[in-house]
């Protein structure tokens, strides 16, 4: 097991300009994993229902995914309902059942305890911290958030910023978090709250990371239309994780690679609805993407 | 003569986050010119008013900065009062006078005529039809242009465009005028109206160049706080043909290069109001903020 990640599994109604897809497997865990599967081994933490298709856990299996992390509870799992616009940087929240997510006690099996790379991905920080309490000396722990716990819980949030090394979170939501609107002094200000590492997530126009006093300026893919967006930060989440756990490198040069990769993964999971394109392409298209983003970027000294 | 600019100068009064400046030396000319001065021989083509002090014509002329096309006429000097708030990429304009620009009518000198490269800064479209009237079989045009004369000229730009080379435009605006929200198909619409190369701004996060199937995203720097963004788009435009003008290259390679020297030059110009940080840097700043851009950006393959 070289990645535990705790989050979210979902079914998704989703409405974008380019179509809809009807209560179509998602949720923040199923991304991320996804994603990271290509790179390193992974292990789930999550809940679903008893209507949770077992063709699902199959195809996760498939992947590599190790699903002993899932647990299936009586009731039905989280559903979300959501519909873009043309900003498509802006998901509207039309419909969320919690459902058994809503008294989610995220356990981990003894086989993950010991896992080098942790991700908690965007939930209630008392579920991230319990799951910091069952985790044994891990090599890095990442974390992402959003504007409902920012404002929710904002002292549990500051304790789990204590306790992680890499923290992801979207720009509007950095400024948020930080009441600065400078991004440059809000990522101060957040890595004055523990993390070392801080990456901000800028949907189209790419990512930035702050590490120490060094910069990194990631470009998005420019893509002809983004399809569905939902999923984007956690695909990217478990490419930088899943590049991070398969190098085992926490060097400058090689977190910039992992950013880079997990942009690429991020810019195929947005052409198809659910995690379509994600179970389509192959390590070779995940490579050929990756020198495209060193082609888009690169230009010579002066 | 390397580059004519045709554009306005004029005097503007700011209010930012930071402060306010008041009747301060600006116009797209202006800022251009400045920041292109630092590479190449400039001819400004513009008209100003009786009040409009020698110091600012002697302080041009230090720069190197050919000012036989600056026109002076009776009446006062074009004025623009603006004010920005914390989102900076948004200026509101509070009050505009024309004054002598009103009746601008754009005579270039003898000299000028030959100058091999050529920037229409964002002017009425049916001016810079006249200059190019007046220009002898320029290497490269280039030009610039607003919402205002998307809605207002829409044919009279079209007539541009068909007789332009490079064309510079903000991200809002290249989607208004190709009525089309994904920013890669407007840029093909926009490329079919004639530009060869297609630079679109996109503020803070900075620029991203189409160039036949070449795609090409530069990185704004991240500056701690963007004191006065006034002249951005002109001091990048500056930047850009300056470079291009020096080097008399017009290699993809080369444009790239440009384009981070153009976003030098804007990320250098906005540290300050008016054009007082243009005014204060060395050819040392500017080298060692392009090494910074690298950095910013550098990534290894896998």
């Amino acid at each position: 097991m070289d990645i535990v990640v705790v989050g979210s599994v979902a079914f998704d109604t989703v409405e974008t300009p380019f179509g809809k897809a009807d209560e179509v497997l998602g949720g923040s865990a199923t991304y991320f994993s996804l994603s990271a599967s290509f790179f390193a081994k992974v292990g789930m933490v999550a809940v679903v229902g008893k209507d949770f298709p077992d063709e699902h856990i199959k195809m996760l299996e498939e992947k590599g995914i190790d699903t002993a992390g899932i647990e299936k509870k009586d009731g039905s799992t989280f559903r979300w309902k959501g519909r873009y616009d043309y900003d498509l940087n802006q998901a509207h929240t039309l419909e969320t059942h919690l459902n058994v997510f809503e008294h989610f006690n995220p356990t981990l099996p003894e086989s993950y305890r010991k896992a080098p790379f942790v991700f908690l991905a965007n939930i209630d920080p008392e579920l991230q911290l319990k799951v910091l309490e069952q985790v044994e000396a891990p090599r890095l722990v990442a974390c992402d958030t959003m504007n409902f716990w920012i404002e929710g819980k904002p002292s549990e949030l500051r304790e789990v910023l204590k306790r992680v090394e890499l923290f992801v979170i979207n720009e509007a939501e950095a400024r948020e978090f930080a009441g600065e609107p400078s991004l440059v002094k809000a990522a101060r200000k957040i890595m004055d709250c523990g993390p070392r590492i801080l990456i901000i997530k800028r949907g189209e126009y790419g990512a930035l990371m702050f590490n120490g006093s060094s910069v990194f300026s990631a470009p998005a893919y420019p893509l002809e239309d983004v399809f569905d967006p939902t999923g984007a930060g956690d695909s990217f989440a478990g490419g930088l994780m899943g590049y991070l756990a398969y190098t085992n490198d926490l060097s400058e040069q090689n977190i910039r690679k992992a950013i880079v990769m997990g942009s690429v993964m991020a810019s195929f999971n947005v052409e198809d609805f659910s995690l379509n394109r994600l179970r389509a392409i192959s390590c070779d298209d995940i490579r050929a993407r990756y020198t495209e983003f060193k082609q888009l970027t690169y230009f010579e000294d002066v």
